[in-house]
């Protein structure tokens, strides 16, 4: 026979705390903390298997419920010797739902049931305190009214207010027992007038009826929405926990708190928490009383007046601390809980494991490790790496008055203010008077680069997560926020506005990418700290990891953001952003326009003294490391003046018939840039502009004494990798001929192609290391744009069919295949092939996880995500080598 | 030892017709016709792995070559009884190269090479014929002069026509024998001062200098681009044949001739060829002397007044024409022959399979198999299938008079005249009078649809061969000349002006969509036959192909045209171009302006009628056979005006504001639309429309009783199939309930991006079958955007870096890869799953034998390559069969 019901509480508990999938978070660890000897109510959880059970049977429970049920509801009445509808002495009961995970939308708490007109009378009696007692009855019906029955929660306050109104009183705490006498029974006439029944007075129908109820909300909308958005299946289901009722609220001897067994915030080890004396849990956070706090620690820190819980009741207080105690030495790790005392009696509630900000958390871990209560290893599996972002970029002051006036995506973490500036030459002479700008646009295209580079921040009112600003910023670590759409911007009077207020050029506003809000004129920013807990985990993870971690960086800047990052090597060097630079684009744009190769070639070489510099820079940044720099990927066109001013004034300049400039624009249109003229293509069709661009990397490379990695962009076939490396080796072996000395380089590819991952066993008898462009990959494996999908993905993301945007995260079941294959092919023609993965999904944890799992030799990420990069590399290698022990042991 | 030279002739023969990789095709053959009796001059080749040898050891000869040549030589003199270099008796040579495949731009011939004062004089007393000494003593110093020394050509003819000037005479045949001598003293003067050496009098040295000319022609730069466009691997290398002299010249009872053992411009079984009497083979094709037939029957026919050789030479013809029938029954296929008769005997200088038109190839096979010569099998394997397009296309009447006036790219078959129209409208117009179109556009786009349709023919001043122009109009088979630079078109005056002249709308001009030949006027046009032999070696394919063959087609037009050419069921049926119609574009532009579902779904349902109509009138041409209807593809955009005329007319017309057409107009501009918003995209966003699509296939097939096969295209994941064929199932249930009718179905996906193949085990749960659309699958898996790749593809083919467009021919290598991997993993889950191709390649017959090889039920192409694919696939059969019989044979 199924076992449809757990008891837990008084002598016995029949589930653990590893039997959340069962009997859900809630249901799991009260069973745990009775069983550890804990003071827990005692109760029964019916699993989530029923609710499977409901929902495959036309919403009918199993035969075997009802009689396990009863059987459970005696053993409570055994332990807490009241009797459930019992006129004399009646059990109280709470239901609650509760899922493998917390889920809003569902129907929470239906508490006091098994209250009617006479085992009210009974507890009234019992307790000596009918006010307390027809305060509990009347909440009953207001919450099982609304949760249960589906009825108004205003139908019954409107109830309530008229009898205050009628009182003449303002607070519900001026009601007399009476008076919730006479309105309760308004509530049941109110029911009965509105449902054409009344309010059911049989506990046992009651019972049932909110069990039900649970099992109902599992499919209401806002539930299914929910689980969509986070990714939980249909399957799981609730469980149901019922629970005998403890009361805060019968006295000065009574209280109800939530505490942790830390500071949240701070990670910071001492009892952080609040309680109320006489109450119900519901009034700790509903904010009509002010709370205390547990200790005098904490009362003091928080310099409020009123008494702590350790001075108000010792003796239960040590009890509670001593509970504190027993849960973090069990758990492991700081909890969050909720505890009743009535009349002196301490009773615990729940307890689940704390939600924490990234500095407690880092700091948690390392007290713990400190404390011997958890490794080093199991310190670095505690902290969310995502969450690092939080750390690694300036915040608001928290303190700081902000004057919030519009709301976009948070499109790149961080904080930033700074003048407003609307175009990217502009912010550039403003950034070298040294002064700080925010960049406002409707959109950024790559003619921004140089104005987003000098930015402290990036506005836009156009554009998503993934717009050509979001994914820049991000790289670059600026703060962003995208899509702003209550601005209108005004390129023309160089205006913009907000809620009908014009702000100017030159204003000053502040935007936080955390959280996409716009503030006007300065809120004050407190820089990140690297040191300390941060630094000591870093330290635990780069001995736990086997990838190594790199960098994204192209800038000198970049660079050395990357290096205090702790990334070690570059493991993309996009060159075409210094192609961008105003002093430059002319030449480049002269190239462009070049008509033959001699001509090309003369004007590409005016690039070659800038184009050395850069390497130069960078190599001396990154001495010592490896640097892998990609040859031009983008485009042509995208280097081209896009406006009809700035067409005109570029044909100006290189003295060019405007009508001739019109028509090379026209031929170098493309209709799917993604999948055009570029990469390589470039390379093989215009030769004289990677020739420049490898002299450039090796001139500067001989100077500095680096082993440049040179990577060429979209191989789709072998022959195009064999001519590409052919013009790199003859133009290295002229260049050491030229200055009579030799370097080490390697020659390698960006695996971005689904060809080139299907030919990558032929591809690597030239590339000596394969870079995967993940971006690209996913673009066309799933055959879909990155710049284009924004107008669908939600829906997608909504409907289930891609779990998360494939952009963030890796799609391990299409992409991943082709990076696996390829790693296999790679490796059978060249074993010590070099594997590394340079897409934006290199810092993102899961898609680490997955280069983990393949054995790829490192990833490589924009320089603000390195830290969470480490991290999350050594989760994954610390989870790969738990996973294989449990084989090793399951196979032993 | 390696054997570096064989013998042939006289009584041995050291080489077979099969070594045509070691001895090229010219030797082979010699050595073949020399091994079954026939009267070959003797000589040896030089094999091509001595070649091969020249160019790995720098240029220099195997050392065994100098004694191996010096034996071989010595054979020849037994042979002929003649002596290289005696002075009495001197035996001469000619000198040939000869790769595996002819190969223009080689060295091709050195005649009479052993020739100098000593010999010339003893041939003149032996032939006593100094004239025709001396008259090949000066030829042989050009042609030695020219290919060997690398001197000019006319060089020696200026000396030659001084001495004509001089003599006051102006035939070659009028100059003497002490005339050549004294141009001979002139030429050696030449060269000596030329090139400071002088002509070389040794016959060894001359020997060896033409053997070294022919294998340094091999790295010529027109022979390198000659390989590399024809895709010949440079390691073949190429054979040199050495062979003894005869004369055509020497009198009366001497002659030369050419001929096929068949028609090859008909087929017909005569023996067809010229021949000339006291000649030299090169004087037949000069075109000098008209040359004369063989046969009676050929004199009569071409009504010719000059003798055949059959009247004049009886005896030698009868001897030639018993080689005929011998050549045919050994070689078993029809033969271009070479011979000489010299002083009466005749002599075979060559032989080789015989160049023939496409008609002649199905006379020739049909013809043969009625012989008993060869099987209908190997008849199917006879025919060159892309020669069968010269049929199935109207072709211009070769006795026409045609006033070329431009030349464009060959883009689409067939000849057309028409009077020119610019715009599709006016054709559209044009063509409901019964008027005779040709569309003449800059470029055309999905706006021009039906304007192509109504068209006989297209012609466009810019794109390439895989332009929209080019690709629409292969697939309606109407005849297209593309990119014809030469034409420019100014839409505002209405004309178009070709080298200076202008033409206007209403003019007539014809196009040769097979040339790319533009002409003025109308030019009489042939019809294609398609019984006779055509039908009857359709009928042997047909029975020995595995794969159905069926038409890519959307039109009634196109879909009888396919019955016609055999298809057997429509296997792509767009439905994108039934929304271009005039009168539903405006339906279906307000339903893309919909603002919300309700008025989309009451835009979309205005369509219906006539997409039902559509659909009613295919079924019911191709009734009993299977129709695949793919749903909506393009992006929504492709549907909208682009021109500002056409959207200010469309804003009223639809009563919108044109400021928001203009905002929508951008909002649904992609970056990257064959990577956007489309294909099943469009379904799972807008439902309603694929909804309306798919109750008017159900409607029109309940009420003409066909099955449909219905075709979800761009599906990524298994997801998208499983809610749209879920969408199929509802709408189809609904219309059985309604109707009180069920008709069968099925609902499957096209395989066209890579993650669909990588997932195909997955997607097969839902899709019955599989249509590989390889066009995208081809532009995902390379990355590769038709429209774009153009730029640089020419390139790309030039340097090897693909063997043909992969848009033409399908990339085995990469694509093939994900087609059997689809195909593997989609039989896994669904063992009886149908799979197909319905891109571009499903006409190509290489493409065609990889569908085989990986097991595909059919194979779809755009109606007029619906014969072409018949005979590949049975081709593909055929071959298939054979592959695994050799491999049975030596694994048994």
């Amino acid at each position: 026979m199924t076992k449809w019901v757990y008891g837990f509480g008084g002598t016995t508990s029949e589930g653990r705390g590893d039997m959340k999938n069962l009997l859900g978070g809630k249901g799991a660890n009260l069973a745990e903390m009775s069983s550890i000897g804990l003071p827990v109510p005692p109760g029964f959880t019916i699993t989530t298997e029923v609710c499977t059970h409901y929902y495959q049977n036309t919403q009918s429970f199993p035969s075997e419920l009802k009689d396990q049920v009863t059987k459970a509801l005696a053993d409570i009445e055994k332990a807490t010797g009241m009797r459930f509808g019992d006129a004399q002495n009646p059990l109280l009961l709470s239901v609650r739902s509760g899922a493998r995970v917390s889920m809003p939308g569902m129907m929470d708490t239906v508490l006091n049931l098994g209250l009617n007109d006479e085992t009210a009378e009974g507890l009234a009696q019992k307790s000596g305190n009918p006010r307390f007692t027809y305060d509990s009855y009347r909440r009953f019906i207001m919450m099982y009214g609304d949760v249960v029955m589906g009825l108004a929660h205003h139908d019954f306050e409107d109830i309530l207010d008229q009898h205050k109104r009628d009182m003449d009183i303002t607070e519900d705490t001026d009601i007399t027992a009476e008076g919730w006498k006479k309105i309760i029974v308004q509530f049941k006439d109110m029911v009965k007038r509105e449902l054409g029944k009344p309010f059911p007075a049989d506990p046992q129908e009651q019972l049932w009826g909110a069990i039900s109820a649970v099992f109902k909300s599992w499919m209401v909308p806002r539930a299914i929405a929910y689980r969509q958005i986070n990714d939980i299946p249909e399957s799981w289901g609730t469980a149901v926990s019922v629970q005998s009722m403890v009361f805060g609220n019968m006295g000065q001897d009574c209280a109800t708190g939530v505490a942790f067994t830390r500071d949240p915030s701070t990670g910071e080890n001492y009892f952080y928490g609040e309680y109320l004396v006489n109450a119900q849990g519901e009034d700790v956070v509903a904010g009509i009383r002010t709370p205390q706090s547990l200790t005098i620690y904490g009362k003091e820190k928080e310099k409020s007046q009123l008494p702590a819980m350790e001075e108000v009741m010792p003796d239960v207080f040590a009890q509670l601390d001593q509970v504190r105690h027993i849960l973090e030495k069990h758990y492991r790790d700081m909890q969050d809980i909720e505890f009743t005392v009535q009349k002196g009696t301490l009773y615990m509630l729940q307890t689940r494991t704390g939600k924490r900000t990234a500095a407690a958390a880092l700091k948690i871990a390392v007290d713990m490790v400190k404390e011997k209560l958890i490794t080093s290893d199991e310190a670095i599996l505690r902290i969310d790496p995502q969450a690092l972002d939080q750390l690694l970029h300036p915040t608001l002051d928290p303190h700081a008055h902000k004057q919030i006036v519009a709301k976009g995506l948070p499109a790149s973490p961080g904080a930033a203010s700074g003048k407003i500036m609307f175009h990217a030459d502009d912010a550039e002479k403003a950034a070298k008077k040294g002064e700080k700008i925010i960049l406002c646009r409707v959109e950024t295209s790559p003619d921004d680069i140089h104005g987003m580079h000098v930015a402290a921040g990036i506005l836009t009112t156009r554009g998503g997560m993934t717009s050509h600003a979001a994914v820049v910023a991000r790289g670059m670590g600026r703060a962003c926020v995208a899509g702003c759409g209550a601005i209108t911007i005004d390129y023309k009077t160089a205006t913009m506005t907000i809620m009908g207020a014009e702000l100017k050029e030159g204003d000053i506003i502040t935007i936080d990418g955390s959280t996409g809000e716009v503030m006007l004129g300065q809120v004050p920013t407190i820089q990140p700290e690297l040191s300390g807990d941060f630094a000591e985990v870093m330290g635990w993870a780069d001995k736990a990891r086997r990838m190594s971690v790199r960098a994204n960086a192209e800038t000198p800047l970049d660079a050395s953001t990357a290096r205090r990052f702790g990334a070690e090597g570059i493991g993309l060097c996009r060159t075409e952003h210094m192609f961008f630079d105003p002093a430059r684009i002319q030449h480049v744009r002269e190239m462009i326009f070049a008509t033959s190769t001699p001509y090309r070639r003369d004007a590409v070489m005016k690039l070659l003294p800038a184009q050395k510099g850069d390497f130069k820079k960078l190599f001396e940044i990154m001495k010592g490391l490896p640097v892998t720099i990609r040859l031009l990927d983008p485009p042509l066109h995208e280097f081209m003046p896009h406006s009809d001013k700035d067409i005109t004034e570029f044909a100006k300049a290189a003295k060019l018939d405007l009508a001739r400039v019109q028509t090379r624009l026209a031929e170098l249109h493309e209709a799917n840039p993604m999948l055009g003229h570029r990469g390589c293509r470039l390379g093989i069709t215009f030769p004289e502009i990677y020739a420049m661009q490898i002299r450039a990397i090796f001139e500067a490379a001989i100077e500095t004494d680096v082993t440049p990695e040179i990577m060429i962009p979209l191989i789709a076939t072998h022959k195009e990798l064999e001519i590409l490396k052919k013009l790199v080796e003859d133009i290295a072996g002229e260049i050491f001929a030229e200055q009579k000395k030799k370097i080490s380089y390697t020659v390698g590819t960006m695996i971005e192609l689904p060809r080139a991952a299907l030919m990558a066993e032929e591809i690597a008898r030239s590339a000596e290391f394969f870079s995967f462009g993940t971006n690209d990959l996913t673009q066309t494996t799933l055959g879909l744009s990155r710049d284009d999908a924004g107008k669908f993905m939600p829906e997608y993301i909504q409907q289930g069919i891609f779990e998360k945007d494939p952009f963030t995260t890796l799609d391990k079941a299409g992409v991943g295949q082709l990076i696996q294959m390829a790693t296999d092919r790679g490796r059978q023609t060249r074993p010590d092939m070099k594997l590394g993965i340079c897409g934006e999904h290199g810092g993102d944890p899961a898609s680490i996880a997955f280069c983990e799992e393949v054995g790829l030799d490192y990833i490589s990420c924009s320089p603000y995500r390195v830290p969470i990069a480490r991290l999350a590399a050594a989760q994954a290698t610390l989870r790969l080598q738990k996973s294989a022990q449990a084989k090793n042991k399951k196979a032993a």
